[in-house]
């Protein structure tokens, strides 16, 4: 491990280094965002990138740092997502053999990605600890050399290289929001940002659900942080790394914490209008201006949107539930007379009024209804809240007993 | 309604036009789909304009060419999608009244984006027809100019600038990929290619349930098909335009169709891989080339991503499609002795798996199995294809008899 200081001329070093490979991503403003939001938005679109988020660049940039002799050796790294996804597909691309340990439960598409990108996988442990021991004992054994995902300073520099890029992209920045899981991406960043313009405000955010590094520089000093399960599991980082701790509380400003819920409206917010897709802790940073834990009203401000790599089963999950927040999916209990021919009735009302029905539960023993009603459980799509009060108005009017 | 002939300058000029508020769109290349299909590929992200599609290029080149007096009158439109939004907006920032007809069935999602765009809506009628022919009516009461979504000049040579950006970004592209509905946007992409580099191959894509262009040029006249309903509603078009199809006639090279089983799968890859969010009639030329009826094997080309304005509803299920594809939704149905304890020793074993539950109904009365016997009918969440086959393996050594 590398554990030499850092300046800024390592980071214009790594943005060198790593540019063939890695040219700068994209950072358009948002329209949509900034009227919602009522400031300037520029998205630092880090989903965009080869692999699906910036952990390319660190990866890369310590792979190229590598002497001869290691890079013969081959590599290791212990990762359920990005960094994985980042060293296997650097390293095939500069012939290095890779091997990565995940966790047993990391999703199929994750594995399946690293392999495609030519790693070596290894499934052990029940979570990225025990993987990360596990990826320690097998480079011990054959001589491999470990990288650390956010804990080694040619990492770092690497990340470093979106906020010099950032700052070329929007001269006139004033906020810059980062995620923060174990520091690597806000340690380098920050280190470029605030060596070059002290001026700008630079905010974290992290996860409450594991706001380590939070409690960390409120203690002064590192703390770990019992496990957590988060939308945002790409900063779901028991403990910041001895070399990120200092930069972190050298350069940021300001640290906030946003929930899941709040992630999952962000998700939603960038996919139907940025048509980009973030995965949960690319999503933090609008999160935290979403749920106004972060103020950019008036001022000109940047999101990194960290990486894209998001499971499409749990996609669909938190569309589903950005669809019933706005009432575009909804369950209904309507009471009726238990007679042949009603349900007919009912079910035409909703026709007429072009509601879709995607399931009806009818069942009678266990309702605590008078005998010769009967109350069935409707789940609808609506085009909306407008659309849902229009329905239930309706159903009123003709008679029908509605509960949620 | 303009109606003299276009030419590459007409083109140039509507660029320059609109150039102050709708910049040259990204277009590029994707590692990972160019190395599924064996070709160099890129995109051309129209998803990614303000609007969200590529039909504020026209909606804005003809409001600017509009005299003074017919700005002062206003605008209006008839369309269900992308051009009630680019008309909007860009009405709106030139401070023009705009009025758009929607048919009554728009999704509200669309409905709220035109009218946070600026326009006044008007829903009328059951389809695309009812509502232009009442957006004629009211236009000929209050003598504002309706502008056609696609057949008129004007509109022609702003979606052509599409073409020219595209010659500039990817300078030794082979082959051009454009979806197809009305003809204005290959229309005015293959009089920008064709007159410049008529050795680029020009593909026009359209969804099968609806290949109005393909009849027409096969019959050598504009021919109308019945309404059809696909995925791919934005290319929906019953009739090619009086001044599209000449176009096409002449420039276009290959015509092909698409099913939306491949529009579907083109959708989950472009977001899962590509990060980008397409609608249906931007997925089609991925979709062409997946299905197979467009070789680019070995070939340098281009896909127009024409737009990204899908409804939520609609994606959630297109990717739980996706997702059954895969075999990372199944529904299995497993019989079993019907005593108490049975379906905890079943749930036990899916827990073991890793298999996650998303409903189980068990229902005897209408199994036609013995009595004794009872049949549960599982929904489950897996890892994917090799997961199910372990899934099945381990019930079947534990005794369980499965169905699909």
């Amino acid at each position: 491990m590398v554990t030499s200081t850092l300046g800024v001329e390592d980071l214009v070093a790594a943005r060198a280094r790593i540019a063939d490979a890695i040219g700068d991503s994209p950072c358009p403003r948002s329209l949509s965002l900034s009227e919602r939001y009522g400031c300037r938005l520029h998205l630092k679109l880090e989903n965009l990138q080869p692999t699906g988020s910036f952990k390319g660049r660190g990866a890369l940039n310590c792979l190229l740092m590598l002497p001869p002799e290691e890079r013969a050796r081959g590599v290791s790294a212990a990762s359920a997502g990005n960094h994985a996804q980042g060293i296997a597909y650097h390293a095939r691309s500069l012939g290095i053999a890779a091997r990565v340990v995940m966790p047993l439960g990391t999703p199929l598409a994750k594995v399946s990605a690293t392999r495609r990108f030519g790693a070596e996988v290894v499934l052990h442990g029940s979570n990225y600890d025990e993987a990360y021991l596990h990826a320690r004992e097998l480079s011990d054994q054959d001589g491999r050399v470990l990288i650390h995902a956010f804990d080694d300073a040619r990492v770092i520099a690497g990340q470093g290289s979106v906020g010099l890029e950032l700052l070329e992209q929007v001269p006139d920045v004033q906020d810059v929001i980062v995620p923060v899981g174990g520091g690597g991406l806000i340690g380098g960043v920050g280190l470029a940002i605030k060596e070059r313009r002290p001026d700008v405000r630079l905010i974290g955010v992290q996860s409450a659900a594991l706001p380590s590094m939070r409690e960390s520089l409120a203690a002064g000093a590192i703390q770990a942080l019992p496990p957590a399960v988060t939308i945002a599991d790409g900063i779901a980082v028991k403990r910041p790394g001895e070399l990120t701790f200092p930069l972190v509380q050298r350069y940021v400003d300001e640290l906030v914490t946003v929930d899941d819920e709040d992630v999952a409206t962000a998700i939603m917010l960038l996919l139907e209008r940025e048509k980009t897709l973030a995965e949960g802790a690319g999503a933090v940073g609008l999160a935290a201006i979403h749920a106004g834990v972060v103020d950019v009203q008036g001022r000109k401000a940047a999101l990194v949107i960290s990486g894209g790599n998001i499971d499409m089963t749990f996609l669909s999950r938190v569309i589903e539930r950005g669809l019933v927040q706005d009432g575009r999916l909804i369950q209904l209990n309507v009471r009726m007379t238990d007679q042949p021919g009603c349900l007919a009735a009912l079910t035409k009302v909703l026709g007429e009024l072009r509601v879709n029905v995607l399931q009806i539960e009818h069942n009678r023993a266990f309702r605590h209804v008078n005998l010769g009603l009967t109350e069935v459980e409707l789940a609808l799509e609506t085009r909306g809240q407008e659309h849902v009060e229009e329905l239930r108005r309706v159903l009123a009017e003709r008679g029908y007993e509605v509960h949620d």
